[in-house]
């Protein structure tokens, strides 16, 4: 397959580390899997550009209009903003093919492009699954920070989305977004996003890492946590704070990581189709925004559909229908150049049991699959996203691994089709147990889980017949009693405390804090 | 795409029920994920081929001999018997492009061809996982009996294939076979199959058959259950005692249901593209001896690559690697027109957790998109093939029926997209919730789970915080006590006790024995 040799020439190519040893790594790409026909992906391309042009998008603010339409956006009488195609395909057409995910550590940076994918976290989740008591209690920003240092630590995790809010400071959304901010920067060197509802925080927030990148305007050179929202109420009604952060963010020309959640069968069309065509309509629009404030900003494209369980009207993201319209976004955006954010494993099951495994497992292959970019398989979500389990970080993490090395796939070639390797053990040996060709692939062919058992039942049942979650608990108070990363060093860090209101204490931030 | 359009025409032909108004259906047909390009299946084609023509395989019986050297096998020297491409080409060509699975009960009759899925049991494990204590014991006779009248109330489960042996009789293999047979035919009215090592144990048990057919000869016209085992030693040695049975059902002309299982870095090749080519040339000679023996005998294509460990040599059915190699085989069965048997789900963890969750989902979503006919995600089995659980056949028929849901796809025409019902909303009510649409596709569009959680977080705290194992095995116990089907009428009991050695107690197949 094209895709394979593709691969296999970016893998010798980039030369940071010797891939060819490893079993998995960032950039695989996907696209093996076609959830959609041709004609199907035409067919809601221009349904949804034919509901842009006549149905178009309410509410819009006049910071908006005042933009867009001279460009040749035009306002309806009804108030609702319509986008005559051609300006939605100039902005397809114009959108950016690669998007970098800088990271604090520019050896962490993460390049989006093609079929290229990776994993990250995402949420803003409200609770947290407490191990002992099997309660949610509302996630506050020391879970944050926890959360950020196990992610920093998981090798299959590559960006860090911020899974749950601060909620001790919800009454407070300067104090709240500050905080997620540095929280963030603390906890780890991956890049990062964090979700924003206010334009005026975003300076605010640029202005702290800009300490720590270096000096005024240093950050939007390789901005390292990137800021996301979303700009639509569906069906189609613009929503004013998260637009005017996307505008904001435009004007930066910083990556804007938009997520339009329409939820089948109630703010969007029960049929999948129709609510394919809605969310790519309401997501274009936001592309076109973007495009017209500035052609050079990224937008991460997150065409997110939703599915609603018609028996109750609740959001439902662990079924099957959840998964196919996810990966037809993914299918939708490699075919229309549209670098992608997709999100998978947002399970329905309240804990990290074996409904969560298979929720979170189906749905997140078929999006890697399907050749998704920036795949959020929400890592430790639970409960419908309403909260996470740090021990289902560790958990998503294992999972997210075997996708990877699915995602890979089988290299056909002389060599591994091993003709003579077969004539010379069936003429010797008659096993393939020490056979070069056996040593030679150990580390490169197979991908060995860290968490996932494999041991004998005897030896399970010695070991007192653990789950994957009793497991997971004790590696979770491991890694973070001993794992304080200096990510942030301490005399940048009086410099931020003395001129932001910083909520993380110091002693938090050491080993023996006595918390885990 | 046109497995779509074949797949609502199929949809709307079989009228037996109303399949339109149901989210998943038998017959559902896979194949929009491609693992291998055109050029990748052809090599793994030739090399298969030169290795069946070239190195052969050890260890021909005398009465295989007799068949095959006059149709053009050569016997070299070293003992080997190698197939000429002509041979194994006509085999291929030959082979049916359709089976049918008959069932005890004809409308559970199931048919197997082109890209068309569904998923049985599988496995022939040892033990089983006791809930209370977390450990395994032997299996019994009664244990199989009972995970039979569980799969017959299980929606997703459409044939029953012997999950785990008597462990009581493993010492008296007839006795053993006969009540095999006996407590599957007594516990379902689905196709259901066994495993069997000794040709003839296949007269004796085809003779309790045809009591309940009505009349010798009777089973072999609708043969309601099949024999199956693995005719092969790895690397490319023949089994006597399971080819004795593969080739009289072959005589027969029932079906055989082969599983080739070389195991990559022990007896088969490493690389898991050689993995491929022994264990289709291994599969292959089954086909060609069964096509000699008689050429209307059907044979499931079972090329079951396995995966070891490397660190310990053990197998390893979990991970990554494993779901790749079975995918390759449905794609290169689809391709060459051999009506494959596909393993999935064979996950390493030893309980059913978050672990097996996702090893087992993965695996079957990607089994089945890649195109599988009968497609063992292996419900209910833990612990690497060792055994099974009870509670995880619930859970895994969950996890099948949303693979079921994401392999029917998403539907695209002018109904589904919609645009008129967004034009309407908008204009109208603002939300789809009254929608004649969503109501329309309530009960079409979406399936919904019967045992995976959708609760919210606070009603699942205040029922106990349960996980699915929890819930799994309360209704385990519901669906044992209540359910005793008497597919074997009582006349016909009293004569099949009088000629064979029934060893399920009578009063353990009635209501009210206290088992559960």
């Amino acid at each position: 397959m094209m895709n394979k040799k593709r691969l296999r020439r970016r893998q010798r190519g980039e030369g940071k580390e010797a891939t060819e040893t490893k079993p998995v790594w960032v950039g695989l790409m996907g696209g093996g899997y076609k959830p959609l026909a041709e004609a199907d992906l035409a067919q809601i391309y221009e349904t949804a550009l034919a509901v842009l042009a006549e149905i178009g998008l309410a509410e819009p603010i006049p910071a908006l209009l005042e933009v867009v339409l001279p460009r040749g956006c035009v306002l309806g009488e009804n108030g609702r903003l319509c986008f005559p195609r051609s300006l939605v395909e100039a902005a397809i057409a114009h959108s950016p093919k690669q998007i970098i995910y800088h990271a604090p550590n520019p050896n962490n940076d993460q390049v989006l492009d093609g079929n290229t994918m990776l994993f990250g976290t995402s949420g803003e989740g409200v609770t947290i699954l407490d191990y002992k008591t099997r309660r949610y209690r509302p996630s506050t920003l020391l879970d944050l920070y926890d959360a950020g240092r196990l992610v920093d630590q998981l090798e299959h995790i590559h960006t860090f989305g911020q899974p749950f809010i601060a909620s001790e400071f919800s009454h407070d959304l300067l104090t709240h977004d500050i905080n997620v901010a540095y929280a963030e920067l603390a906890a780890t060197n991956k890049p990062f996003h964090m979700g924003l509802g206010t334009a005026a925080h975003v300076d605010r927030i640029i202005a702290m890492f800009d300490l720590f990148a270096g000096g005024k305007g240093e950050f939007v050179k390789r901005p390292f946590c990137s800021f996301g929202g979303c700009p639509i109420v569906s069906p189609l009604t613009f929503a004013r704070d998260s637009l005017e952060v996307m505008m904001r963010c435009a004007e930066l020309g910083i990556t804007y990581d938009v997520a339009v959640a329409a939820q089948a069968g109630a703010t969007a069309p029960a049929a999948l189709a129709g609510c394919l065509v809605q969310t790519f309509a309401e997501t274009l629009a936001c592309l076109t925004v973007t495009y017209l404030i500035n052609p050079q900003a990224p937008m991460l494209f997150g065409m997110w559909p939703f599915i609603s369980d018609l028996r109750t009207g609740a959001f439902t993201g662990g079924g099957a229908e959840q998964t196919l319209v996810m990966a037809a976004t993914a299918q939708l955006c490699a075919h229309y150049g549209l670098v992608s954010s997709v999100a998978s494993g947002m399970t329905d099951a309240n804990m990290p049991d074996g409904q969560a495994g298979f929720e979170k497992g189906i749905s997140t292959v078929v999006a890697a699959l399907a050749g998704g970019n920036s795949i959020s398989p929400y890592p430790g979500a639970v409960g419908s996203l309403m909260g996470s389990s740090l021990e289902a970080f560790l958990i998503d993490n294992e999972m997210m691994g075997m996708v990877m090395r699915v995602v890979r796939g089988i290299e056909v070639d002389e060599s591994t089709l091993s003709f003579a390797v077969i004539r010379e053990t069936v003429n010797g040996p008659g096993h393939y147990l020490g056979n070069p060709q056996t040593i030679d692939l150990m580390k490169s062919e197979f991908l060995y889980p860290t968490l996932a058992d494999r041991r004998d039942t005897t030896t399970w049942e010695e070991a007192g017949s653990p789950t994957i979650y009793e497991r997971a608990h004790r590696r979770v108070r491991t890694m973070l009693r001993d794992y304080y990363p200096a990510y942030i060093a301490p005399e940048l860090d009086r410099q931020i405390r003395a001129q932001f209101d910083i909520r993380l204490p110091m002693e938090m931030m050491r080993v023996g804090n006595g918390r885990w």
